[in-house]
């Protein structure tokens, strides 16, 4: 079957768009999308192209955008063009040039997509010239790079409204047809570069491996689409599973360790669980560990933390809103806030000597009101500090105990029918302390929790 | 941690053996095999050492056996040795150099580990020298090859009574540790041929990478593990699916069309069908024809066939072994057998003219005691052939028919009642002929299958 006529059975095949879309069409000059823009005009589908002109490379970069306006005009298509500072962005935001470029590239391809989808009735889609070898080429370096299964699907066809309907070819069939049909296209001398690790695997790597394995190139084509299928059955084993054995409370995700200690593939569960809060793959060992620690030992990632709560891992976000109540009931044993574990226990007896540890209140349990509240302090809160008659502002106190404006920010009070009954960590209410006649105590603890086990990575 | 406790570690944590279990080694002379030997010698195994002389290299072959003889005499340990005539076995059985010495050298193994086993009270277990850079290696290999995800998780530790217990070493670790401990050992020149596939992604393909992904190795081997517990969770999903929509019926395996093309990951599905009835991954398209073909059109593997019929796929032994007997209900309408189909049909009448066709039987419904019998024709077997009044041996009609011997092995009978009924294809009984008083009749057809859909490889 001829080119062409696989480009349209591909597009109809993968779903690629329909007949009433609008497709705009990057263009850089180059073979891929010369031949992408000639198979479209071919088969009479509506086509923009847009062509960026990133000013790196002096008066080729300038001939590039001549050929493709060019291109544009004998085709009698319509036609958009952009200069960029790529150099000048790449300084101002900390991007590498081809990080800077790609940014720049795709926030103006979708302006122009979003007003062609404005301007028409159907949907309108991004189409680019990647081919099969720019598949192959992207499976190898996310193989060598380590990135798992995830990796091993090469580019996909279709993303949302970007699309590569040219992923059937390799680059030598794309050529081949350009030649027959005699187009004409642009070299962009920078795709000789084997600084790029890109040019790099396309250059000497895959030669190199051809040399050894004859039918590489072929064997990996043929695995990309393998790969994306075991990739979707894995996924849907690992959802079920995870589906499964967790339980969503609030904003946290709880994981009962003992049933995840006897799942097959542990750690690649692990890995699953705490991708989506923004764990690294180096921080598993770490998670793993957590399995088998004392309660109260985290790990946190940029956003949030997994914490070894009893017989639960949990997942939860790392600061912990400003507005967040925690409601303690009087079986509760053990509050974890922020990365602040909060501990009760009951004494039998009122102790003897009462310590004088400020994270240690002592209440006599007879004057508490259940449920108890945990909270930040507010504006407008008192309470009758130990020893004191009177009443205090919690605002005077704070600033009365020299805490700096970081610290206070950080003030939690323990609350019993809206009366406060310790500031957590400085001074318990006076209303609420032992006396000769408590016969009941409680006492509570506030400590942080313990970091992370051993010496694992990541935090 | 040094080499010894990871090796004693790595034992206990993947559970290669137990304490009471004997140990063969396989001890070619070289580094791996002398750093296990020492390793288990220091760990107080009960180790037995085993060299093959293969007789390759002349006189270099004879000094690894002097050495390994030394080897064990030094170290006081039980010694085997066997000389193997590789070439002239090679030449014989067909095959390469590699796959003789790999036959004759895991036959000869098998019997000194069994007779370990019997010598003493535990199991015993045949250990190889296999490190991280052979596995790495295994990995490379294929992915190369194209073998998908069941080639990606590299070498196994264990694999029934066989154990790699160096697999988390690098050879540069096993090197380091044996220069450290001041051993010697003997080189074996063929590791530098880059003739062997293995030689050459060792010596060229894992440099080159390097040279483009300096953190390569690392990435790969960590990666072993990963692809491993991918490969576990794919494996119970598909497991799962399979098992969910498939109905096993005596050899048979049936699997819903409809539903089968219904599933995310079909090809792949497909595949894991297929593949323990002997079918390769070039069929996979065959298959996915035969999903949409029409009934009857089958593809086979050395062993099975896929058979489309009706609402279903099916998967069959080829050959139908000779004392299989196919029951046929009243509501049955189609039989395979073999790669033969018979097809029922009721007429509401008798045709009017009878046609003259041996692969059609047109029967009086009302003569029909159901359910009748499909089965290959025996000695004994006879019948009232159409138009005759008197009863006729089957074997005497089928000479008469000059029908040759293999020809006669592939008769069949259709029986109602013991009473035979139709030889099939040939002649139909008398006894259940369509007359004058016919009210209702059942024509019924016999053709091959129709092979396979469009040019559908394998078959």
């Amino acid at each position: 079957m001829d080119l062409f006529s696989r480009f349209i059975e591909y597009i109809k095949d993968e779903e690629l768009f329909g007949s009433k879309d609008r497709l705009l069409l990057a263009v850089s000059g180059g073979l891929d999308s010369v031949v992408l823009t000639h198979l479209c005009r071919r088969a009479g589908f509506p086509v923009t192209l847009a062509h960026c002109n990133f000013g790196l490379r002096g008066g080729e970069s300038d001939g590039d955008a001549t050929f493709v306006r060019q291109l544009a005009e004998t085709l009698g298509l319509p036609y958009f063009e952009k200069s960029f500072p790529t150099q000048a962005y790449a300084l101002e935001q900390k991007l590498s040039i081809q990080e800077a470029a790609r940014e720049l590239r795709y926030t103006w391809f979708e302006e122009l997509r979003l007003q062609l989808e404005e301007a028409g009735t159907g949907r309108a889609y991004l189409l680019t010239a990647h081919h099969l070898d720019d598949s192959i080429e992207t499976l190898l370096i996310n193989f060598f790079k380590g990135t798992g299964i995830a990796g091993l699907h090469g580019i996909r066809p279709k993303n949302g409204k970007l699309v590569r309907p040219l992923l059937f070819a390799s680059r030598a069939e794309l050529e081949a047809w350009a030649h027959a049909q005699g187009l004409r296209w642009r070299e962009d001398r920078s795709n000789q570069d084997p600084k790029y690790t890109r040019n790099a695997v396309r250059l000497e790597l895959l030669p190199a491996i051809e040399r050894v394995f004859p039918g590489a190139r072929a064997n990996l084509a043929a695995n990309i689409g393998r790969f994306a299928e075991v990739e979707q059955l894995y996924r849907a084993s690992v959802d079920l599973r995870i589906r499964k054995m967790t339980r969503v409370s609030g904003a946290e995700l709880r994981v009962p360790v003992r049933q995840l200690l006897k799942a097959e593939a542990v750690d690649t569960l692990l890995w699953e669980l705490a991708r989506p809060f923004g764990f690294k793959p180096g921080q598993v060992p770490g998670l793993r560990a957590l399995l088998q620690s004392a309660p109260g030992r985290y790990l946190a990632s940029g956003t949030h933390q997994a914490v070894r709560h009893g017989a639960w891992l949990l997942f939860a976000p790392l600061g912990v809103p400003d507005n967040t109540v925690f409601v303690i009931d009087k079986t509760e044993e053990r509050v974890l806030f922020g990365t602040q574990l909060l501990q009760m226990q009951v004494l039998p007896a009122a102790p003897a000597v009462l310590p004088a540890d400020p994270q240690l209140a002592l209440l006599d349990a007879a004057t508490l009101d259940y449920p108890l509240v945990l909270r930040r302090w507010k504006p407008g809160d008192y309470f009758y500090p130990l020893g004191m008659r009177k009443k205090k502002k919690v605002a005077r106190f704070l600033i009365d105990s020299k805490l700096s404006k970081t610290q206070k920010e950080q003030v939690w009070v323990l609350e019993s029918h809206k009366r406060i009954v310790w500031v957590v960590g400085h001074r318990i209410d006076d209303r609420f302390k032992i006396t000769a006649h408590t016969r009941k105590a409680i006492s509570v603890r506030v400590g942080p929790l313990s970091g992370p086990p051993n010496d694992a990575p990541g935090k």
